[in-house]
């Protein structure tokens, strides 16, 4: 994969920016999470991504569908069946994604007893 | 530090949902990656994290602070200096973020073809 470290994403304008936008989203995360288990339907994502509308569920597939990250493939069938997953460029970033969410859910217990002790303080003052 | 696997972000109740939904957040992601580098004030971070709102940076460090996962140090002098850091709990979370970030920089060449190819292929039809 080509590597060209000449993007920003702390810079608002630069490209890369819109991109880290679309993948660290609540559910562009998500989704790019779930496919890493493989091929799925739209309404198979939809069930295991918790709390996702339709319409949220479809225009993150199609950022991520545009951004060259996932592939959806409509098989030509009666009903259409359309398939949802990740593409060459688009698992390494999940996977990364994934390691990331990996690392959240080890560390909620501790996180859920910072926010505890920030609370009490709060309510202390 | 405490390995605990029950959570589960992709259930919308689990309490890992919210807290991923911090971090991998438009400014949240930016936040961390900028406080790797180091201990900053609040004018400094938003100097560094393109793009930020006063209000967008004070919401996202609110909520990094509650989580634990940043410092935030008032240093008794005149004028008020607030320092912000990360935390123990915030450093490898941090780090994962910007493994991601460097990651989409690196194939943002490819994915800004990716969008190319769809955005013509779009306009074809």
């Amino acid at each position: 994969m080509a590597q060209d470290t000449s993007f920003d994403v702390f810079d608002r304008n630069c490209p890369g920016r819109a991109v880290m936008e679309h993948i660290a989203s609540r559910w562009g995360v998500l989704v790019l999470g779930v496919l890493l288990d493989g091929t799925f339907r739209f309404s198979e994502l939809r069930r295991r991504v918790g709390g996702v509308s339709e319409k949220m569920l479809a225009q993150t597939l199609q950022s991520l569908e545009r951004d060259g990250l996932v592939h959806r493939e409509v098989h030509p069938v009666i009903p259409p069946r359309v398939d949802y997953s990740l593409t060459v460029l688009g698992t390494p970033i999940a996977e990364q994604v994934r390691g990331l969410y990996v690392l959240i859910e080890s560390n909620t217990a501790g996180i859920l007893a910072a926010q505890a002790t920030y609370d009490e303080r709060k309510t202390a003052r």
